[in-house]
């Protein structure tokens, strides 16, 4: 069975959001699609590159505001650029989904889908599918894809190929609707996999916040020690640059993400630190058995994985 | 003015003393080299590779046995093996270079050098510079290269290529034969750095050693966590890859790097310590801005190396 949209939203038009409507448009899945976003020359270089159709353009405080304040928004933007559209796709930072939901909540026609592609999902996914009208359909999609880029014009249909996509429907979540969505991904060359939102927050915190954490506590201890004349940095040292290749994610994003997840990545952090207190305790003691036991545990599961 | 030597004696011929023996090969700077080695299947294939002449072949404990143990060998074989050599190059498990000293010193000839490929310096350095005789000469060295791969099939005379070499000459050691240390690593393409050994062993504790114990402690962490049927490590997240892609070093090799640099090693785990700490205070308290600065921070930091 194939899937169609007269026309899609897609609120945040970045390397996620461009690549999305590259798939629509490379597949013809999609009649017509309309971008919304708080950078107008963002948006004219999606129109240009031919991933939009027209665009509203929002340069209020939505975007960059706290993540934890709740409000709805004056102006009436989000609501024409929603109106008539089948599928709102959301991709802008995770800590706008809730006040842009609960502005375009009335716009929104009936049977319009709405998905979004964050990084967190468990309370967030209650509290969006609680904050739209009945008859609007929700799915939680979470593509595990990304580069060392961002911005739209890094964007390409071939982002999400072999990538696996995580979906998260709840027992709200319309079984009509999670078959579009899914469709989609796999449209766009995703391996879709269902996942309890809060298994999935649990999962990603440990999987993926923590690391996020991890490094930008790592170049910020390394700044902080002093070493005199000589610039540790810039040494090039391999396995420091792989460990902070990510420090330099955007940190609004990471703020946000790490806010609305914190309870499991607090959780994740003390598991983190009992193991790294084992190791200190080997260490201090200088137990190389136990040493090398913790070390050689790592390259068993690494190796397995 | 150009460097050559005789003789060469290679300790230990995998990644990095068989892409050593490499550039000596291609760059003509060795009349004949020697290798000595625990697995004599290795060594066959060294020589078949053309990066040896001959080998002694010592399958004895030196190798594998714990890193603190003192004491001499048995056998005559590392004698014999670096006997008129004008270079005995360490390229063994850091946990062997002193047992090896020992067993060599008086073997060495008048004026032969003697250098190493570890990742640690510091006490080592002072403790192997103890244990060679009068008149032979010891610089210590640390070339920043390596690959995915490991092994004398993986090496190769370009490895060096534009990374970095660090020497940590003492007052003990001669200024000749730093400056014939100097011109080896520099035919072999690398940037030559020079640092005190202490330093050097301050500063790889933060770059290197650290996040060697935070990806093998990731790793166990995520292995330790309860997800039910859910296998995080399936998940591919890349930023979780990235972190821990240094977990499948060698278990031995990285327990005995970790022991022998354990003062500074524990030092900088306190300080990464720390540094969570403070991003787990701000988690705690959903403190936005402060969460924001660290991230901020780090990101500059990164961003500037």
């Amino acid at each position: 069975m194939g899937i169609f949209f007269n026309r899609v939203t897609i609120i945040g038009v970045g390397l996620i959001g461009g690549s999305l409507a590259s798939v629509l448009r490379g597949k013809s899945l999609a009649g017509e699609i309309c971008g919304i976003g708080r950078s107008e020359e963002n948006l004219q270089k999606a129109k240009r590159l031919g991933l939009i159709d027209y665009y509203f353009c929002e340069p209020s405080e939505i975007f960059p505001g706290p993540p934890l304040v709740k409000g709805g928004l004056g102006g009436g933007i989000y609501s024409d650029g929603v109106r008539d559209s089948d599928l709102v796709i959301l991709s802008s930072p995770v800590g706008t989904f809730l006040k842009i939901v609960k502005e375009i909540g009335t716009s929104l026609k009936k049977k319009a889908i709405v998905t979004d592609v964050g990084s967190v999902k468990g309370d967030l996914v209650r509290e969006i599918e609680e904050a739209l009208p009945e008859g609007v359909s929700f799915v939680g999609g979470h593509p595990i894809a990304g580069k060392e880029t961002s911005g739209v014009e890094a964007a390409s249909g071939e982002l999400f190929k072999g990538s696996k996509c995580i979906l998260t429907p709840t027992d709200r979540t319309a079984k009509d609707t999670l078959e579009i969505v899914k469709s989609m991904w796999e449209e766009a060359g995703s391996d879709v996999i269902l996942m309890d939102p809060s298994l999935h927050d649990r999962v990603f915190a440990t999987v993926s916040h923590l690391p996020h954490v991890i490094a930008y506590a790592l170049v910020n201890t390394v700044a902080r020690m002093d070493f005199g004349e000589t610039d540790p940095l810039s040494l090039s040292v391999r396995s420091f640059r792989d460990l902070t290749r990510i420090a330099s994610s955007p940190p609004e994003m990471w703020r946000d993400i790490c806010l609305y997840n914190r309870v499991n990545l607090l959780n994740s952090i003390n598991s983190f630190e009992e193991v790294l207190k084992t190791l200190k305790g080997y260490l201090e003691k200088g137990e190389e058995k136990g040493l090398l036991r913790e070390f050689e545990e790592a390259r068993r599961l690494k190796e397995n994985s």
